[in-house]
């Protein structure tokens, strides 16, 4: 391992039974002697909590501890993650083995953090139907609301006859005739996050007391949805999130094409680099890097030559400070006999391990990311889309990537925060959707383009209050001041209409947009796109800018297609002084970290890259084979360009 | 609401918990309230039973009023229609809650009628299987049958040892390896609808103990197969239904065309106008009329302008005496938040306000719609169909509409009644399929042609009698001697098999059809149609005319595509005399109703109307913008035709 | 029945409630009747035991028998096959009522032989999920493995902690939050194969006990995978399989071709005869063959006039002694009303009947069929590769038919056996996949090449050890010496990825591959194919063959589209020294049996027969039309060619 430049090894996330094989009689052993190997070759352990896999015997004794599907059905053992959240008998065995392993270890120098658990929610855990859960969530509605007529205030339950007379009659969602509650969908979504937030924050608070000089990470997912990263982030010390890029993308989209199916979705993968960076502002870690092929996915493809050298890269051009590859060699039993590892099953070196190595020899030092751009995101949006989305293809993550590709076309390196996170140290704000918008949040984004912020809003913000009820004013509700213009109508566009707007000033620029469409009324702000297709009666306003003090907002009022977000992203960019290259082709992106710029191809045709100036490169030259990169000094971005050579 | 001139307020169907916020303690301030002013302003009050949501102080105490699910779930309060028809306490829970409300306002004189419940059976709420059920299904089949033998015979149970050897063994339909016996399916269908018919009586019977002046009405839905409308209908005075034209449409084809999206599909509508004008042979009434855009079709689109107009106009033209919008405002809370009202969330008037206080300037006072045309209807089909569709994409109501369609071409009324109705005062009679058939509708089908009557039978006629068992001798079974022709083979054709007939008179004509293809045997009967194409063997028999008595009957065994129903109908109208008009394209309609004639566009292009005659127009004149309409005084259906303006 | 030639009679597969009215009351007098009548025209019986459809008395003393899901759900009574195969209480009670029946006609000697059951499996019943599987599954277990230590070993339960402490925490699957231990998968489905055995010998061993001269049947299903066919035959005298031409096709492609939907495809019905020919190498029976339309593919489509007959003949070639068909008369009610018989529902001849009189009449005795090609199938690859499928598409039995295709389109008869077979009397052995492999059989198979076998091996050979684990070296793990390659990659192969393959020769020859490749390192053998298209890198190699001995073997490491298992299987057949035809069109079948050579055409178009010598017909002539056969005397294999005329 040493030998391909291996620094860090992650154990033991699913070990439970052979360190615990029986209630109270640990066996030490052969942990001991693996991470003695470890340290004699200089390499460092971040251990995991072995929680994700209660064994047999534990759900045995104490069969409580299993979830519970919305119609009732026990999630049994056989598999991974068959535990609640809330339930107290297993957060005392969970508390109990992690003291222990903690305890353990607390003096080893070579145990140089944890992880908490695997993968908080996979495979649809976050949210369970038991008994236990039921009680937590009256308890949680307690603690949210005064009484129980508060309750019915925030959510709004004369509806249909829904009133709660007690806190005693708040259940969670469970087979109705018709859809859920909005307003109780949300709060039990939050609920459900909290619950994982509360389960973390057992398990790091132990680990810490144990040794404060560990770093405690957890290992979060692709657009991970049910549980809030950044909740969860306050409990922690490292972010790290687990990358798969040939099986994301094939989530992602219908029918990935071939580069795709190679290497992946370069924006889809540095999402979440930039998400997770963003958690908590610093340098975080891919704890599981695809090695090669691997057996979740729809297809199985093979990785381009060299893309896992090139995902490590990219990984460290978004601010990565360590990429940790699953697994070491492939395993022979089980569920995931299909996933490859560095090694094959034979213990021969496997293809990922070749590229591991390379890319640990060209990796180096670097300072931290530092963007211009701040992307918004809230959990809870995604939660009140997911339960009322109002289209059939509107998915929040897909809103959001929208308007993030236009901001990486332009190579200009963004966070993704959270609404409550301070802009000031932002030139520019994009904010896909402010869904379930306060007076508050309209006030702190009112005074950032005062002080000469530009900010970029997308569609449906400003919808619902914070418990997911209408405003009570039109659309954007309490933006609509900043906004300088009103909803008048929205609409769903199904896929048979032709969506295009034009733009209002005469260079005769129409663009697609898709899912959604509002129907804008300016009051103040300049309208700046007008329909003129199918989907809506031409000339009605699409998207307005307003100016307000220093700075302006734009609201667009659809959906954009890739050409529409570059542009209205690169109007707003060019507004707010902030450097960026010329329009990059969907394969290619541009990075830049601390004095340095990484170009990465993505395509399987060579490209070139060419600069206003002279460029010095550390790696590579301008000219970029497939699935290659190359890193200059400097920050080279502005007038940057890069031409596909086929 | 008066300046929008409205007549009629509808209110309370889901306000059994602000009614009664504890168990005997109503509060009627509110409501008092409210209908003090509705009266002030000269409006009237109809008002609903607020049976459809149970709260939650009563499902607490008697959690056996909730429905089940086929495998045994539960259906939890936390949406609405959460009740079961067959319970004794929910039966005791609505008497009780109904009678104190018909007392309340037994001398009230600005309600002038009741609605019952609401919108029984929706969110597939018909059929409940839980142990209340099942009993009461033991009941009922005592009730239908002598004898357990006698029921055994009347199912044929001897097929898979299924036979019941006493009444007690017989249950409700459970999840089972294969397929339900079809005899016990259809028995439990009827059942079922029975439920409901008997549930609603013990409403009606109450309000119309309290004041018998009220009317008695319910709001039925669009295609809505598991209540037979015609049985419920028996204990109403008035039958209304609720349209939502942009959400029918898509849920009745894959892909709504553009004109569709933003009005909806005319004979989509009209079929029901038709189907609940006919319960009761008298006008009835639009309860809810889609107002603007609604929260649950596939896809919201904002209707066309003036599209609410239109359909006000439209079901004025087929019978209606009241379009009853829902809702007033838009709600801020719970599940139909995305429904518009004729108000905004902060009040204003939305788009369908305006129209619909133009549609209010613009309607009239006039007779009842006179059809010279039955189609005939029963929703035993429907389930015995449903069952064993044989084809997937038979449906039985899609069948009907084919023919619906070919009658509305031609710009003919058309009542759509029970195979029991007299027949009498109709010229002709169109029956897409008499599916399950006795002998005696057999006499009284063959009595209507040879009085004269012209009949237009569709496929499937005569396949099975009253239990669901097929006829023991060939299909058409008791109708054989009616049709001159027997069934060979029948077989369902899948959509890659071009399917064609051709005439056999000398006119070269080819039609398309779909799904099902019968090959028919002449015995005294005249071919007319027969199969030229790859579903069926050239040359064979596809459609046979019959001549008895002074009338004939016209026997199709495919199921047509618009041009062969439109041909079809036409040639049995003009044998029976009925005037018509010609063949209009699919987007405008001509309604004649007590001496004026509506023709109404719901295209997106203009058109011409051209008379034989002088017309004078009560509304608009002979060039109809796109989604509007034009009244003319008089029946001008003879020779109008009608011209799109492109 | 007797004038349409005629000569056995199933009977009383469903009918335990009317043989046993109520417990211990048996009414024989319908059945002696019926027996008697059929012994007087000459004709033989058989019966069939009833216990595929337990009565309704039967169910409510003992509710324990019935089935249940995975989640718990009871099968209930309503349709059949609803009883537990591991139920003791309904051991006893299929005990106890075939022991009644043998009795009763253990010394008639009209009836010749007995089917037990009906088509076990049906419906997805194999496989139950109740208590008492779960304790059977546990004693089989047991039984299994010495000790939890040797069951985890075997199993691998490392992974995600599902080690076993002790037998009793041992379950059957249940609903867990991720996919199931492949092991434990596979292992259940031998357990609930080995169920059906055991149920079916306690059936046989009565019988035989009663008449040893009786032989005992079941009838199977087409490709039908949960239970074992080999392990159940070897309690039965003769297998049999229920044959639905039309049905099948359209389960096994998503659009049948017109032809298909009108007589199905020749080489998914020859699989079938083959496969059950091949159980006890000797000659099988159609028990129920398809008479006309029937209920239950999606499309319910007539046959082409004259499909009955052709099925017949078809089926004799391959091996059939007797086409008994299903069923005689159109049944009045139930679940199969809109399944054909040979007569109408009014007792008429219906179309099958008249083609089922002329089969009659040509039909002959004939010597069993002698196959010089083994393809090699083993249901627990079928097991493993349905639970691990690694790519959307890749399902067995196209896999097994994707090569049997290529061997039918030489003329060439094929048994289709158990790897454990012995090889010795074949000239060639084809393998699609060996995919759990033991040394033993490497051993075996490289035995057969040795000694002068030719043999083609296909994916994901060797890839697992027998109990579903990977093999620890690389695949073809214990295969590698005798293919001469390793695996170095998998991948599934997406269908947008352009897949194909070119020869290695100079002869410029393209083929199309699906689904999956392999990247082969050939170690000693030859590569024949390599790469040369978007799936896979161009020049890696695609399959190799390796000179053992006397023999040689071919490894296929694609799924090979038809011109490759033609030219593939071709070589191997050329080298083999296996008489063959010309390549043949898909519509176009030959087989020899016994001397005598069918040609048969499955097509819409005639066709023309070239033989290189003078044929002598037996029935027909060179010249064959649509759906039409001929039998020509002698084995006219070699040269035969066959031309479409259009
Ligand atoms: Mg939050
Ligand atoms: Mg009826
Ligand atoms: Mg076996
Ligand atoms: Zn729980
Ligand atoms: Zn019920
Ligand atoms: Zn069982």
């Amino acid at each position: 391992m040493a030998d391909a430049g291996i620094e860090y090894v992650r154990m033991a996330e699913f070990s439970w039974r052979v360190l615990e094989p029986e209630r109270g009689e640990f066996d030490f052993e052969w942990l001991d002697e693996i991470i003695g190997l470890i340290g004699e070759y200089g390499m460092e352990v971040v251990l995991c909590t072995p929680t994700a896999a209660p064994p047999r015997w534990l759900v045995a004794e104490r069969p409580e501890i299993l979830q519970r599907d919305r119609d009732g059905t026990v999630r049994s053992v056989g598999s991974r993650r068959h535990y609640c959240f809330n339930s107290e008998a297993y957060r005392e065995e969970s508390e109990r083995v992690v003291r222990v392993l903690a305890e353990r270890y607390a003096d080893d120098p070579r145990v140089v953090g944890w992880q908490t658990d695997n993968e908080y929610g996979c495979h649809g855990t976050t949210r369970c139907y038991c008994d236990d859960c039921a009680s937590a969530f009256r308890s949680w509605v307690r603690q949210e609301y005064d009484s129980v007529a508060d309750l019915n205030d925030a959510w709004g339950t004369t509806f249909w006859s829904q009133q709660y007379d007690d806190f005693e009659q708040v259940d969670i969602p469970r087979p109705t005739p018709a859809q859920d509650h909005p307003s109780l969908a949300l709060d039990f979504a939050r609920f459900s996050s909290d619950s994982v937030v509360e389960y973390n924050r057992l398990q790091a608070d132990i680990l810490r007391g144990a040794n404060d000089d560990w770093f405690v990470t957890h290992n979060f997912m692709n657009l991970f949805e049910s549980v809030d990263a950044y909740d969860v982030g306050e409990d922690l010390d490292l972010i790290s999130w687990d990358s798969y890029p040939t099986g994301h993308v094939q989530q992602a989209v219908d029918e990935a094409s071939t580069d795709e199916l190679r290497a992946g979705n370069p924006d889809l993968l540095s999402f979440n680099h930039d998400l997770y960076r963003s958690v908590l502002d610093r340098p975080f870690w891919v704890m599981e890097q695809q090695p090669g092929d691997v057996n979740w996915p729809p297809h199985s493809t093979q990785p381009a030559p060299g893309a896992m050298r090139l995902w490590a890269h990219h990984a460290t051009a978004h601010g990565a400070d360590a990429v940790v590859y699953f697994r070491w060699r492939r395993c022979l039993e089980g569920q995931e006999q299909y996933h490859a590892g560095l090694r094959k099953q034979d213990g021969s070196a496997d293809r990922g391990y070749h590229d591991a190595t390379q890319a640990a020899e060209e990796l180096f030092d670097v300072d931290d990311v530092d963007a211009p751009v701040a992307l918004l995101h809230d959990y809870e949006n995604a939660w009140a889309l997911g339960e009322q989305p109002h289209a059939p293809d509107f998915d929040y993550w897909q809103l959001l990537q929208a308007f993030y590709g236009g901001i990486r076309s332009h190579g200009v390196q963004v966070d993704i925060v959270h609404p409550d996170t301070s802009l000031e140290s932002y030139d520019a704000v994009v904010a896909p959707t402010v869904h379930l918008a306060t007076a508050q949040l309209a006030d702190r984004l009112t005074a950032f383009v005062e002080s000469g912020g530009e900010l970029l809003l997308g569609p449906r913000t400003g919808h619902k209050d914070e418990y997911g009820k209408l405003a009570s004013s039109v659309q954007p509700g309490p933006l609509t001041d900043l906004v300088g213009a009103t909803v008048d109508q929205h609409e769903s566009v199904p896929p048979q209409l032709e969506a295009t707007v034009s733009r209002t000033d005469d260079t005769q620029t129409w663009y697609a947009f898709r899912t959604w469409a509002e129907w804008l009324e300016a009051d103040g702000a300049q309208p700046i796109l007008e329909y003129d297709g199918d989907a809506v009666e031409d000339g009605r306003t699409a998207a307005v800018r307003n100016r307000i003090g220093e700075g302006s907002v734009v609201y667009c009022g659809v959906w954009p297609e890739p050409d529409l977000a570059v542009d209205l992203v690169g109007s707003v960019l060019e507004r707010a002084g902030v450097r960026r290259s010329a329009v990059l082709p969907g394969g290619v992106r541009v990075a830049h970290r601390g004095g340095y710029t990484w170009v990465m191809n993505f395509g399987s045709d060579p490209i070139t890259v060419d600069l206003t100036g002279e460029a010095s490169w550390r790696l590579g030259d301008e000219t970029i084979d497939p699935f290659d990169l190359s890193i200059a000094d400097g920050d080279v971005v502005d007038g940057l360009s890069v031409r596909i050579l086929e």
